[in-house]
C-alpha cells in the first residue's frame, strides 16, 4: 500500500452521512464566501484577458462564467472563475496548506458540477474531501514547501482539485490515485510572481489542471501509483523535508476545514490581526486626538506586509501601516477602501505617518498588538487574535455574509443575493446545482 | 537587467538571416523527424484519450491533429500533437537540455502557425529560438535538476514553446519576459510517472502551456520580470545548484541545435550505443554461430535500460540485454519490432539469454562494446558512439527520411510522404505553413 492510494481509498470510502455536520456548515461558508469574493473579481483585468483566452479557443458553452451572462467549456470556466476568485486576494486561508483552500478547488468542482447536474450533496461531499486531501498533503511538506519559493495554492491546490472532481466523477480509489498522478506531475506555481497576474493565474490553472487530471483519470489514462510520496514523488522532489506519514493521520476523525479562516479585511491576511486591533482601538478614542501608534506584528507579517510608504491599492494592501490607518480613521476595510486614490488621501497619509511598526517574535502567527499614545498623554492598548475574533461563530458568520453582499449586490440584480444566501444554506437538499450558478447570471 | 530579459532581448533581435545555414537545416531535419514520429503516435491509447477531452470541452477548429483528418483549438492541438509525437520515445535528444527538445515546442508553434499562417521562414526562425532558449536554460540547471527528480522535457520544454510561440507572435522583450514568466510558473513534470502515459503527457502539456503563457502575454498579462535567475526563481527553486550565468554565454555564436540527436532505432537512447555496436558485429557474423556475448554500457545506461527479463514491447525497449539480442538476430529495430510478442519469441529469448550487460564506468555517456565469443572459439569486439554515428551526415539524413517514411507511409495516401519532405525541404521559401498540416491529413 502506497500513500497515494491510502488516500484514494479513504476519499472514495467516505460518503456524506459520516462527515460531521459541522464540517458540512464549514464548507457551505466557504462556497458562499468564494461565490463573493468571484463576484467581486469578475471584472478584473487579468479576469478580462483570460476571457479573451477563452474566447479564442472557443469551447462547449458547458460551465458558467461567474458573474457574467455567458458559458465556455469546463475547463476554462475552471481557469477564469478560479483566477477571478484569487484576483482580490480576499478568499479564505487556511494554514495546513499554507495558503488559500478553496480557489483551486471550488471552480474546478463547480465547473464539473454544472455540466453534470450534480446534486448539492455530492458537491460538499467532494469539496469537503478536495480540502481535505489538500490540507493534508500541506501538513506534510509544512512548512519547508512554502519556504522553498513554492505556493502552496497552486502546487497542493492542483491535488485538492483533482481529488474533488475525483470524488465526484465517482472514481474509484486506483483511478483516482492515477487523477492526482495526473495532477501532482503537473504541480508548479512559484512565489516569485506575488504581486502581479499570474498569483491569481495560479488559483484558476490549478483548478484546470486538477480538472483535467479527474477527467483523463477518469478514461482511463495511466500515471504514477504513488505520486505524492513515491521515490521520485511530489514530497521527495518539492519538498525534501517532507513527512508524508502525516497525510492518513486520523482521517475522518478531524475534518480541517474547522480551521478555516475567512478574510474580513480586503488586504493581506498578514495584516488582519493588526487591523483587529486597530478597530478596537478606533471604537473608544476618536483618530483626530491620536499623537502617536505603535504597532506589533509578527516578523513574518513585515516581510510579507511590510510596505511602510504604499502608493497604490495593491500596495496599501501589503503595508501594515496603512491598514491600521485605514481602520483607525475609517473603519471599513472592504475593497473599495483600497483604491490608488485612497491609500494617497492626506488623511490617511497623515495617520500612516504616526504609525511605526515594528516585529515581535512573541507574538503568534494571528496575533499583533497596538499601542496607541493620546495627544492628551494617555496610553491605549490593544491585542487581538485573528483565530479568537473568528471564533464567535455568529458573528463570523454575519461578516462573511455582509461580505457576500457587498460583491453579490454590485453585479446581480435585486433579490438575488438573498436568493443565493438561501440555495446555498440549504444546500445539501439541492437537486442540481446548476441552478446556483444560474443565480450568479447578472 | 536580469537573466530572463537579457534572453527575451537576445530572442526579440535574432533574424533569420543572421542564423547560420547549418543551424537551418538541423531544423528542418527536427520538423521532418517530429512529423513523423507524431504519425507514428497519432493512433495510440494516450493520443486517443486526449482526443476524448478535446471533443469534451471543444473548441474553434483552428490547427490540424496530425495524422487525423481533423481541426480542433490551438490549445487542445498543442496538447494532442505533443503528447502523440513523445508517445513512442523515438523523438529527439539533446544532452544540453537533459532531454527532448523538439517534442514540447513544435507542437505548440505549429499549431498557432497554422492558425495564424505563418510563413516557414518565421517558423523556422521561432522554433531555432525556442530550441535555444530551452537548451541554454538547460545548460544552466544541468545536471542537478534532471538528477533531482524533474523531467526536463517537461519543464524546460515550457520555456522552448513560450519562447518559440512568443518570437512568432513578434513580442517585444518585455512582453516575451512575462510570456517566460508565465510559462516558468507553471514548469512541472516528475520522472516518477516514467513508464505511463503521463510522460508523453508532458511533452504535449508543456507545449499547450508555453503557448498559453505567449498568448497570455501577448494580451498584456503580466508576471515576475525575472522567472529564470530571480531570487525565487526557476533556478533557484527547481535546481539550487544552477549556473544561469551560462544562459547568455556565445548566444548567437553557437546554435545548440548542432548537437541535436534523432533516434534511429524505437528504443530508449540509452540502448543506441549497444545497438550501433551489435550491427556492427551482425555485418561480420552468423547470429547463429555466437556462443556469448558480452556488452559494456555506461553506468546509466544500465539505470534507465536494465531490464534484463523484459516480457513487453515498452519494456524491450528499456533493456539493453533485448536491444542487443534484437540487432545481432534482426538487424530491424523499428516500432514493429518492439511489440511484446516480439520480445517474448523464441529466437530472440534464446540470443538475450546468452547475453551479460555490465557497467563500465570509462565509457562516455554515448558508447558502448560488445564483445562475442563464437562457438568456433574466435572472439570478437565491437565499439560504437552515437555522436560519432550520426556524424557522416548523408546517412544520417538518409536514415531519417526513411523513418519518416515509415510512420507517413502507414497512414497517408501514396505521395504524401515525398510531398511532405519537398515541402519540409524548401521550409525556408513556403508563404504558408498552414499547407504542411493539410499535408499530414489521411
Amino acid at each position: 500500500m502506497n500513500m497515494t492510494r491510502e488516500l484514494c481509498d479513504a476519499i472514495e470510502r467516505t460518503t456524506f452521512e459520516q462527515i460531521p455536520t459541522d464540517a458540512i456548515a464549514e464548507a457551505k461558508l466557504c462556497l458562499l464566501d468564494w461565490l463573493g469574493v468571484t463576484l467581486g473579481g469578475a471584472h478584473e483585468p487579468l479576469t478580462k484577458i483570460l476571457m479573451e483566452i477563452g474566447d479564442l479557443v472557443g469551447g462547449e458553452k458547458q460551465s458558467s462564467i461567474v458573474g457574467h451572462a455567458r458559458k465556455t467549456s469546463i475547463l476554462n470556466a475552471a481557469l477564469i472563475n478560479g483566477s477571478a476568485s484569487h484576483a482580490l486576494d480576499f478568499d479564505d486561508v487556511h494554514f495546513q496548506m499554507m495558503g488559500h483552500p478553496t480557489v483551486p478547488v471550488m471552480p474546478a468542482l463547480l465547473s464539473l458540477a454544472e455540466v453534470r447536474k450534480s446534486s448539492g450533496r455530492d458537491v460538499l461531499t467532494a469539496f469537503l474531501l478536495g480540502f481535505e486531501a489538500e490540507c493534508r498533503i500541506g501538513s506534510s511538506v509544512f512548512p519547508f514547501h512554502y519556504q522553498q519559493g513554492w505556493h502552496a495554492t497552486s502546487t497542493i491546490g492542483r491535488f485538492g482539485a483533482a481529488a474533488a472532481c475525483s470524488k465526484l466523477l465517482g472514481l474509484d480509489a486506483a483511478r483516482m490515485s492515477f487523477g492526482l498522478g495526473v495532477a501532482g506531475t503537473q504541480a508548479a506555481g512559484l512565489k516569485q510572481v506575488f504581486g502581479t497576474m499570474s498569483k491569481p493565474f495560479h488559483a484558476g490553472k490549478a483548478a484546470m489542471d486538477g480538472l483535467l487530471a479527474a477527467l483523463l483519470a477518469e478514461k482511463g489514462f495511466t500515471c504514477s501509483e504513488d505520486i505524492i510520496a513515491g521515490e521520485g514523488g511530489f514530497c521527495k522532489v518539492l519538498s525534501p523535508d517532507a513527512n508524508p506519514e502525516l497525510i492518513m493521520q486520523d482521517f475522518g476523525k478531524t475534518y480541517a476545514i474547522g480551521n478555516v479562516m475567512f478574510k474580513r479585511h480586503a488586504s493581506c491576511f498578514e495584516t488582519h490581526p493588526t487591523i483587529d486591533a486597530a478597530l478596537d482601538i478606533r471604537s473608544k478614542v476618536r483618530a483626530d486626538d491620536i499623537a502617536e501608534v505603535r504597532v506589533s506584528a509578527v516578523p513574518v507579517a513585515l516581510e510579507i506586509a511590510g510596505k511602510t510608504e504604499p502608493s497604490t491599492g495593491l500596495e496599501g494592501k501589503f503595508s501594515l501601516a496603512y491598514c491600521a490607518a485605514l481602520a483607525l480613521v475609517d473603519g471599513e476595510t472592504g475593497e473599495d477602501r483600497f483604491s490608488d486614490e485612497n491609500v494617497l488621501s492626506d488623511q490617511l497619509v497623515a495617520m500612516r505617518k504616526k504609525i511605526t511598526v515594528t516585529p515581535d517574535e512573541q507574538l503568534g502567527l494571528t496575533q499583533a498588538e497596538i499601542t496607541v499614545r493620546m495627544r492628551d498623554g494617555r496610553q491605549l492598548k490593544s491585542s487581538a487574535d485573528t483565530l479568537e475574533s473568528g471564533s464567535n461563530k455568529e458573528k463570523r458568520k454575519a461578516d462573511l455574509v455582509r461580505k457576500f453582499r457587498s460583491f453579490a449586490e454590485r453585479l446581480l440584480p435585486p433579490g438575488r443575493a438573498d436568493a443565493i444566501i438561501r440555495f446555498v444554506e440549504n444546500m445539501e437538499a439541492q437537486k442540481n446545482v446548476a441552478k446556483l450558478l444560474a443565480l450568479c447570471r447578472p
